[in-house]
């Protein structure tokens, strides 16, 4: 089955999980159309300014891979910088959170939640 | 957990299941390194005129998303042309193959391979 982008829906989810701005969210493939255990399989867009406030994962794992951009990705706990081409797991009962500092350019994720 | 592109493991497949030239599979993260269903977290590389021969996935699933370059993919035996931001999904018990087909530039893909 092929998935053109203009096919894929979005959601614009405004200061998501208490961080600033908004994430788009752009469903590569929504549930159904797969069969695998996994709730999210899509691209995050965060402009500059915006964030994914700190959150828990729990029964649950989401890996983030930097498509473009550059990421202020706090990992549990500690702070870093991820460039495009980096990725990170936050696994089952971890807290992430993640923003997009930069002053001009667009933060752009692949992630995928694996359900257990 | 952070995994650093320097830090992912490679392998490289030279003519993948009948393919031509070689497919470059950059292991976002291993087997191990998260527990859900998957056996295959990656990007694929395919350098003009390589491709990844047919093969049907049997009790799996895999994703692609076209990260940059265009692919021509042959969708359970039907072929299309796919661009950056496209998908598929290739479901247990159907076939595919994908090919960069271009002149001049890099197919990048990333690739989940979800099993059941």
């Amino acid at each position: 089955m092929i998935k053109r982008n203009s096919d894929m829906t979005t959601d614009i989810k405004v200061e998501m999980r208490g961080g600033n701005g908004q994430a788009v969210i752009r469903n590569v493939f929504d549930k159904g159309e797969y069969k695998g255990a996994s709730r999210l399989v899509a691209t995050i867009t965060l402009e500059p300014g915006c964030s994914i406030g700190a959150h828990v994962h729990e029964n649950e794992e989401e890996i983030f891979y930097i498509i473009k951009g550059t990421a202020t990705y706090n990992d549990n706990g500690k702070t870093e910088i991820l460039n495009a081409g980096d990725s990170c797991v936050c696994l089952s009962g971890q807290e992430h959170s993640i923003a997009n500092d930069s002053n001009n350019e667009t933060l752009e994720i692949f992630a995928v939640i694996l359900t257990y």
